[in-house]
């Protein structure tokens, strides 16, 4: 199924919702192209693509905060992706546990 | 808070996930430029910015299928957008209730 994923035609990235199984909280916003993409299939460990470094992204490498794949999802029409994770540790590199903490409404 | 999200740098649109609240669970992804963000903000029902149409979307205008603004929070690098909603109906035009109905893992 994820070959529908037209990634040319979104210069490359598509953007993963990262979603916390049980909780169902969101934790994070991140993007991948097809190798990490792939990459996370094959290892179960979510893998991204960082639009800053330009390089793949293996979440937890570093920081040791790991996200386990429990389910992927792709949406309606093939262009995003919810990755449902358990996640080691927490999921913002601030320190809190979502990236979402800056309350507008 | 919102005049910290730089447009300019992600080609003039911000991802933004649309959460249930309540169930949490998480119904589409859409985006919004500067515009279709303070519409939202204004009138509390979500207006997107159609990538296809490339115009201002109302969403709900058509089908009747609305998204109240419960709450409105940005992540920890001021460029994704997280709104929690009370839908109307269903989010997806397929007749699903979430767009991500497409199961890989």
């Amino acid at each position: 199924m994820i070959d529908k994923i037209d990634f040319a035609k979104q210069g490359g990235l598509v953007p993963v919702i990262v979603q916390e199984e049980g909780s169902n909280e969101i934790l994070m916003l991140a993007y991948m192209n097809e190798e990490s993409l792939q990459k996370t299939i094959d290892t179960k460990l979510a893998t991204y693509y960082s639009r800053s470094r330009n390089e793949l992204w293996l979440k937890g490498e570093t920081s040791g905060h790991y996200q386990h794949v429990v389910h992927m999802y792709l949406d309606c029409d093939y262009d995003t992706i919810l990755l449902v994770v358990k996640q080691d540790g927490v999921a913002c590199h601030t320190g809190e546990k979502s990236c979402f903490f800056h309350k507008v409404l």
